[in-house]
C-alpha cells in the first residue's frame, strides 16, 4: 500500500492528500474531526468524499441540496427513509423494547413470516445484529454439527468483521486468513475457458477446486466443516452463473461439511423473483446468513438453518444475543419484509433488472472497454478491461466510479482487480432512475475512454 | 446438566416441564412456537416465564396489564420507551440512515460528546453493533498493538457471543475457553481472607494471580496481549471494591499486555457519579468497550481506545462495520447520553443507590440468609448464604428471584454459584420504585426462609 491512497478499491484513507484536496472547508473540517475522533481504521468512499445530510426514496442529498442517485447501497434497499419502517420502529420503540428471554409475540410473528420465504428444510432462525455476527454464529454451528474446523471460501470473499469471520475473508486484509481456511477461485464466467481446464465446465472446475481445498485442509488436520459462499460472489466481482453452487454444495456435504449460503448481499429480493441467491442455483443450503437490507438501517441480521444442523449447537451451547431478536430490530425487519412482499419488490427487481441489463449489454457492444455485463435482478457487475481483451483496467474502473460520483450517481468497484463496477440499483427504482443510472454510466465510460 | 432444567442461573430451557407447567394456554403456545421457530439455543427467564407487551419508565407490562417493576434490565437503563430516544430515532430514520464511509455530522458530534466523558488519554472511538463486537474488536486491537495472544479474564467472566469473545468467556459454556486464555478468580471481597493468602490484600492477591496467569500463558507460547475485565465483575457476582484494578492493570502493562475495561454492564452512569466503572478504580484503561444501555434498545456499541494503542491496528487493517456508526444507532446513542447528562442520572444513581444500599444493609442485619450486600450506584449484588456462613445457598437465591417475579419485581442471579442476587434498578427509578423493590426483596427473603 506504500505510496498509494487506495485501499480495498473505492475506500480511501481520510488523510490522503487526494481526499483532502478537493474538499470544501466544511467537509475538510469533518474529515479532520474523523481523523481525530475515529482513528485510522475509518475510510471514505471516493476521491472526493460524499457528505450526506438527507435522503428520500432512491436519493441521498448533500448539505447544499446536492442530489446523489444511490446505485450502490444495500441497506436502504427498499428506499431511503421508508415511511413504513419509520412508523413501525416509532410505534415499537414507544411501546416495548426488550430481549428474547421474555415471551414476545413480535419475534414469533416475524420468524413465521421470514421462514415462509425459505424452503421448508430451512426451518429455524436465530437473530443477531449484523451479517458478521450471523456468519460468526454460522461457523460455530457448522463446527458443532460437523466436528470439523476446515472452511472453504472464495479468494476475494468478504464475510464480515469479527475475528473469526475476518479469518475466513481473504479480501478483509489485515491479519489474513487462518490456517483452517482455504480459498478457491470464484467462478469467473468472464475469464474461464473450459479448454484451459481439461474441458471441464465452470461448475465442474469449481466443485473440483472445493474438493481439493477440503482434502488439503483435512491432510493438515482441519477436517471439513463448512463451504461458505456469497451466493452471487459479490466481493469476487459478481458472478450470477447458476450452475456452480449445486455441485459445490454436493461435494462439501459428501466430505462431511455443511454448505453456508451468505445472503447478506444478495438476499431479500435483490437478485429478483427468486428472493434468495441460493434459490437461483436450485440448491437448499444447510445454513443461510442474512443482514444488510433486513432493517432499512436498524441493525438486524439472522441465521436460518435446518433444525437438524442446529441441534448439536443448540443443545450444548446457550447462545444469547442481547439485541438480536429484541423488539425494535424485529419490528424494523418485519416492516421491511412486509414492504417487499406487499409491493412485490422482488418481482419488480426482475422486471426492471432485465430492462437495465438490456441497456448495459447495448453499452457493452458500443464500448470496447466494457468487457462483460453480468447480473440478476438489481445486482450487476460491469467489467472494465483493456479493449478487446479480458485484461482488467482497474484504473479506468476507478476513474469511472469517481466520474459518476461527480455526476451525482453512486456506484463502486469489486473483484480481485477492483475492475468490476458493482452496481446495485435500489429496489425502489422506477424506469426514470434506471435510465439516469445507465445514462451516467455511458457518459462516464465515454469521458474516461483512452 | 442432565435432569436439571437450570442453565446459567436464571435461564431455563423452554421445553422444560417446569417452564411449561404454570403457563396460560396463550403463553404455552408462544413457548411452543419459540421451540419450533427459534430452536434449542433460546432460553427463557424464570420458572414461570414473563410475557411482555408494553412498557413505560421503570415498568414492563403483560398482556392482561400485569405490572413488572424492572430491577434487572440494563438496555432500557434510562427508562423503557424513553420519549426523547423514540423521537430522536424517528427524526433520524425519516431523514437519513447510512454508513460511515460518507461524511456525516452526527457520528462526529456524538463522538465528541462521548469522548468528553472519558479521561483525555482515551481519545478515539470505533462503533459496533453489540458489546460482543466491541470486545471482539478490542481483542484484535490488543493483538495488533502488543503482538501477543494471551488473554487473562476472571473465572466467571462473560464478554459476549462471537467465537473469539466466547473463547474468553468462561461462563459462556459451550466450546470452552481457548488455550490462549487463563481465568483468575474474581476479587470476591465477601469470601477473601488475607490470612489465607500470606496476609496479602485482596488487590495484591488479585494482581499476583494476573501475573501468574500471564507468565503461564507466555510459557506455553501465548505472550501477553490483554487483561480483559468487567469493571464491576458483573457475571462473577458483582464486586465493587475499588482497590483491585489499579495494581492488576499495572502488572498487565509491565508484562506487555493492554488493559481492556469491559463497561458493557457497568457503564453509562449505572455505577453512579463516576460514570464508568474503571473511573472508580482510579485507573485509565488502554481500551474500553461499551454496549447495552447505549441506545435504549437500538443496537449500538463502541470501543474507545488510546490513539497510540489503536495505531497499529488502524493503519494495517481496514475495519468497516456497515451498521456500526451509521446514522440511526448514532442518533439513538446521542439521545441516550444527552438524557443521562441533562437529567443528571449518574449523580442521581449515586444518591438513590446510597439510599437503597442502606435499606439492603438493614435487611442483611435482620436476615441471616443474606450474607453480603455489595454495590455502587444502581448495581447491587446480594449474597444468599446458609445462615451465619459464607456457604452459597443457590437454591434459595433462585427461589427468591422466582418469588419476586411472581410478586411483579424482576431481578436475577449471578456468580459462580448463582447465589448472588443481581439487582439493577433502572436509572429512571424514584424513591417509590426503590421502596417497592426493597419491600419485595424483604418479603421474598421471608417467604423463602428455612
Amino acid at each position: 500500500m506504500s505510496g498509494s491512497t487506495i485501499i480495498e478499491g473505492n475506500s480511501f484513507r481520510q488523510d490522503s492528500p487526494e481526499a483532502l484536496a478537493g474538499l470544501s472547508p466544511e467537509d475538510r473540517t469533518l474529515v479532520e474531526r474523523r481523523k481525530k475522533n475515529l482513528g485510522p481504521s475509518y475510510r471514505l468512499f471516493y476521491r472526493n468524499p460524499v457528505h450526506v445530510v438527507d435522503s428520500s426514496g432512491s436519493y441521498l442529498y448533500g448539505p447544499e441540496g446536492e442530489e446523489f442517485l444511490d446505485a450502490y447501497n444495500n441497506v436502504a434497499s427498499i428506499g431511503h427513509a421508508h415511511p413504513a419502517v419509520v412508523e413501525a420502529v416509532r410505534e415499537q420503540m414507544s411501546r416495548l423494547s426488550t430481549h428474547s428471554r421474555y415471551l414476545q409475540d413480535g419475534i414469533l410473528d416475524f420468524s413465521d413470516q421470514l421462514l415462509a420465504t425459505f424452503p421448508e428444510e430451512l426451518d429455524q432462525v436465530m437473530f443477531t445484529n449484523s451479517g458478521s455476527e450471523a456468519n460468526d454464529l454460522a461457523l460455530r454451528v457448522a463446527a458443532a454439527c460437523t466436528g470439523g474446523t476446515g472452511v472453504v471460501v472464495t479468494s476475494e470473499a468478504y464475510h464480515g468483521t469479527t475475528a473469526a469471520v475476518s479469518a475466513v475473508s481473504p479480501s478483509a486484509g489485515g491479519e489474513g486468513t487462518g490456517p483452517h481456511v482455504r480459498a478457491v477461485p470464484a467462478p469467473d464466467s468472464f475469464r474461464y475457458r473450459p479448454e484451459d481446464h481439461d474441458g471441464r465446465s465452470l461448475a465442474e472446475w469449481f466443485a473440483d477446486n472445493v474438493r481439493a481445498a477440503f482434502t488439503d485442509l483435512a491432510s493438515e488436520g482441519y477436517p471439513p466443516s463448512a463451504l461458505l459462499v456469497d451466493t452471487i460472489f459479490s466481493s469476487d466481482g459478481v458472478f450470477p452463473d447458476t450452475s456452480v453452487l449445486g455441485p459445490a454444495a454436493e461435494v462439501a456435504r459428501e466430505l462431511g461439511a455443511v454448505f453456508i449460503a451468505d445472503e447478506v448481499q444478495p438476499g431479500f429480493g435483490r437478485v429478483g423473483r427468486d428472493f434468495w441467491g441460493f434459490a437461483r442455483h436450485g440448491v437448499v443450503p444447510d445454513i443461510v446468513t442474512l443482514g444488510k437490507p433486513m432493517g432499512n438501517g436498524v441493525p438486524v441480521a439472522a441465521m436460518v438453518a435446518r433444525s437438524g444442523v442446529l441441534a448439536t449447537f443448540g443443545s450444548d451451547i446457550p447462545y444469547f444475543n442481547t439485541f438480536g431478536g429484541s423488539s425494535v430490530p424485529v419490528a424494523a425487519a418485519r416492516a421491511v419484509l412486509t414492504v417487499i412482499q406487499k409491493e412485490g419488490l422482488a418481482e419488480k427487481a426482475s422486471v426492471l433488472g432485465d430492462r437495465i441489463a438490456g441497456q448495459l449489454q447495448e453499452l457493452r457492444q458500443s464500448a470496447p472497454g466494457v468487457g462483460d455485463v453480468r447480473g440478476t435482478g438489481l445486482f450487476f457487475g460491469v467489467e472494465i478491461v483493456e479493449p478487446g481483451t479480458t485484461t482488467p483496467d482497474s484504473a479506468r474502473a476507478l476513474d469511472i466510479i469517481n466520474t459518476m460520483r461527480d455526476m451525482g450517481v453512486l456506484v463502486s468497484v469489486a473483484g480481485p482487480y477492483n475492475s468490476t463496477l458493482k452496481i446495485r440499483p435500489l429496489l425502489s427504482y422506477t424506469a426514470v432512475e434506471a435510465d439516469k443510472l445507465v445514462g451516467a454510466l455511458s457518459a462516464a465510460v465515454s469521458a474516461t475512454g483512452r
